[in-house]
């Protein structure tokens, strides 16, 4: 039995969603008409009480997106160091928006209101570039999947309303924190200038992820879609996937969380494995000692048909998804025992 | 009974073409296992003899990562007036590859060896961005779906040879070329350094396209796909459609082509009409009087669902696809008599 | 004696204005406490009666400056075919402002208002750039020195205005078109959002240009200029030679234009010329028979002491300007009888 | 008497760099006609052992210049946080180069190859920037004037080799560094692969600063310099002033860099001050207790007539440099005797 957690990209449509897909209505999405597509944005954006929505290939682009829409050349975007656009999205902050990072050094990927503050340069010194926007993940995939405190949320977006500086979320596993915490998608959505949401991660789709703003804002988001090659045609059966999964698969992330927290405790009993840091979602990250690498960790499990990836040199991530199920985390627990 | 001429983007997929992408295996495509995406990229590969391909979502995505990896920012692409890349991509070459354009006037989209040489630049001056790259598109769209002449394009690759120029092919609708023409796919494939195909354009398949190169060419695409929001994970369904269509489709072009034909000879009829364009394949231009707008005349044919576009002020396309068939044909010429 | 007619660049301080520029008081013009820059700022702002200016060492970067300003990355720019900023800036349109360029086919480099009206793109949709400024040449090097008539640019300003978009001046030479017709700066200050000046041309200082405009437009350029690398220090001594000329050089231009007729009519009457432009301020362009290169043209020329440059295969140019005399004229004349 | 301190930008020329600029032989520099241009660049190149030299108006364009020309869109730059090229000069690293930034704390702005080592990314991974060039800065200007050990500058050069990274200095400030230290031009041009230096800084001169590296690179800075407007024409007068300091000016740093212990010393003793960091150069950082603001302190030196600058909220920087005297230097002491 082969065990792959090493993403939770990694699903698989289930036969229902596959059904979803199959009998959704398709159209030309360029022209404004997929029915399937239109449905799903409408539906994502009366979810988060936002204008509109823009469903989009990937959780990168949408990110993108609401980078170079909300910034001009020569602007400045804050982020912890740890954040997925700033080391995982190929330097398109750069490329893409032209825009230089603050990367600043949070706790487990999680910055604060005092850190947003310190950080905003001086707009009349002509050396800096002007703070634009302020982008923060939740969860935190480089942190673990670690998640937001809401208060320090509310503190951060105070600071950016007093400093004019927008406030975009990456929020790929948004809904890992929501089954975990008091909020809805209505607080974020009064919250953040703009969202990404990912489908194709917990949530089980196979492609897409969507962007939420005002309307002014998804008009140009879509205007530049379509010049970086976003523009797709008949994507409706996508859409349909991620219908079924709003409708559907936001409740099975706390199984998958339940899991998730069992891996953390199959790893810290482990003996190769010196450290794991907290579980609060469907990641976990396990601490190696320094006379042993992640590699040979990896390559280790891989040998018993288990599957995670390298996280740094001595650093190694588990990640739970709607495919793993807990058959598997019984076998897992006897191949974990070493 | 509606008949929608406005593009061949806005086909739907057959029942076989539904079937096949039902039963296509799936993986991460940015991991590199998605099984259908794997095959498609090999089999346009081969098809192509070239040594490897990409697959993306759109066509404009192709072109312009084919653009980019190409120059570097301050060169500058020598192409028609007319083309996709240059009119329909959002000023992509600019703003994704920081490229700028030299835009010649060929014969309905298409240039010659001796204009190519002409517009290169002096490389030792300064002044002028260097000319990185030639871009021919066949068939043109704006040209209406005209045909190169394979000798003019190896004597276009000639000119490119002797001044170190890379020659890429938007070949959106290569195939309707190529079923018209005594070319192979391989012949094309021997001549440009890249290739660009479409394949939910003629081919019938609701997303996706393919860009052809040289290994680390498609190698350098795949990272700048990767920072443009392209990478999709299980892109399989889609990629099974492409296979599907490449194995059944390309023959079909043939009645597209019979029945545009047809249509031009309807609209030459039309007393609302100027000058029909040579009907090459699947692309019919009617040339409108002065006193005749192109949205009034789109108005009039909306009346009896009859659609097509505006391709100008006084210029309109109807584009033959999968979907419109000799019955619809046989309709049409009734609502064109007037 | 040699006579050095390849461009009214090449012009050396007069020892009137090497007094000017020894006497300048200094000081550091990124903390704006250059007296002297300081001093030519609003002496060229209020001249133009346009709120404010900005000293910059060449005029490539203003006019690379203004289109980044005015721009966002995606958007379009409409010129003559001929225009400095699209043909002789290294492609910065593409490079520095992220933006598309539609070049028209105007009379010697001058357009109509009816041509900007035509290529104007639909902004609802997504395919094409927002054509977003206007930037029109006068004199227009390329064009021979041809000036713009003052009717039409209001026309294009009328048109521009009604679309909401920005008109900008590359005004390179705009003094030798003032010299010749009846406006003044302030009328030109009144039309056009931004105006680009050279002081290193016909007005013959060593380096120097300056770009004028709104307030806020201005401090966004000074931003720009600073990461663009332009931020000089105590570029005092340039700028009182901006200001001497302004002061002493601009009747001169007279002369300038009163010997590049005398040029014209010596060339027109060379036995290797085919045809003389109508020379209309300083610089002459003469077309020579399809078998005489202008490289051949220009190296006969050289071996008597004469320089004048290729603008083509068989196109010369020769530019008066404040070094070259009357004596030198009358020597020309001999050495340009064959 | 006014002691200005705010920075080494502020020199002005002295009478004898002034003759020297009077005297200069000018010509056109974008045509490589300039005397005074060329045989700075000449002079420039061979003091470093180097193949060629650009002469540009600032030393964010030589930096700007050098990134730009050393990666391609996408690629990550590895410097200290402290950086200039990452702080100073307007976001131009993602606006000019569209590269990522790696910001690593250092040592007073100097970072070591072990830390280089830790942050090379995984150029397999198309998830990460390609890790394409490091850039150091000697003396560090945000670092206090603090010199690198050129013991660590040959091992991170070593990890760079291996690695196939580009090693670039940021030496605005360099020949304060070579004075205190062992190492000659030719150590740090046979070290770095391309190397700028500033002339107005400590050198004294009005404007400029060079650019040096392989004659490719040169070239190919140079077609960039003319695209982003720092093609000037006539800039021979800068030129010499830039030849007679290096002539003249180096040995003086020596003077000022005694004359900041002193301040350091002075400093130490004032009670508004906490902390004085090591003066290793020209530059001295004091740092305030938290109930002074560096605005409070500089606002008290300025009614005293002595001018220093903020570096943070409570961090205040002083500079000595070529017009600050001993006779300064003592009145000083008493006005900081507080």
């Amino acid at each position: 039995m082969k065990i792959d957690l090493r993403s939770d990209t990694l699903t698989l449509p289930t036969p229902q969603m596959q059904e979803a897909m199959n009998k959704a209505p398709l159209g030309d999405d360029v022209y404004g008409e997929d029915p399937s597509v239109n449905a799903l944005e409408e539906k994502a954006a009366k979810m988060f009480g936002m204008e509109a929505a823009l469903f989009c290939p990937t959780g990168t682009m949408t990110n993108q997106l609401a980078i170079k829409v909300h910034t001009r050349p020569g602007d400045e975007v804050i982020c912890d160091k740890l954040s997925h656009i700033y080391l995982y999205e190929g330097g398109g902050i750069a490329m893409n928006a032209f825009s230089s990072v603050r990367p600043l050094e949070g706790d487990l990927g999680r910055i604060t209101a005092k850190m947003v503050e310190e950080n905003i340069n001086n707009a009349n010194d002509v050396h800096q570039p002007i703070t634009r926007m302020v982008s923060l993940e939740n969860t935190v995939n480089k942190g673990g999947g670690s998640i937001y405190d809401f208060n320090e949320i509310k503190k951060i977006k105070e600071v950016c309303h007093a400093n004019g500086i927008i406030l975009h979320l990456d929020g790929a596993r948004l809904f890992n924190a929501l089954i975990e915490t008091d909020q809805t998608p209505l607080d974020y959505g009064k919250t953040f200038d703009s969202i990404s949401i990912c489908l194709s991660k917990g949530l089980g789709c196979p492609v897409g992820s969507f962007l939420l703003g005002k309307k002014t804002f998804i008009d140009q988001a879509r205007r530049y879609r379509k010049a970086m090659g976003g523009g797709w045609r008949q994507a409706g059966a996508l859409a349909a996937a991620g219908i079924y999964a709003l409708d559907n698969h936001i409740t099975l992330l706390k199984d998958d969380h339940r899991r998730a927290k069992e891996i953390g405790k199959m790893l810290a009993a482990n003996s190769w494995v010196e450290k794991v840091y907290p579980v609060s979602t469907n990641i976990i990250l396990a601490q190696l000692p320094q006379n042993i690498t992640s590699t040979d960790f990896v390559e280790k499990l891989k040998q018993n048909e288990v599957y995670c990836v390298s996280f740094g040199k001595h650093l190694v991530r588990f990640v739970t998804h709607i495919d793993f199920t807990d058959e598997q985390l019984e076998v897992l627990r006897t191949r974990l025992a070493f």
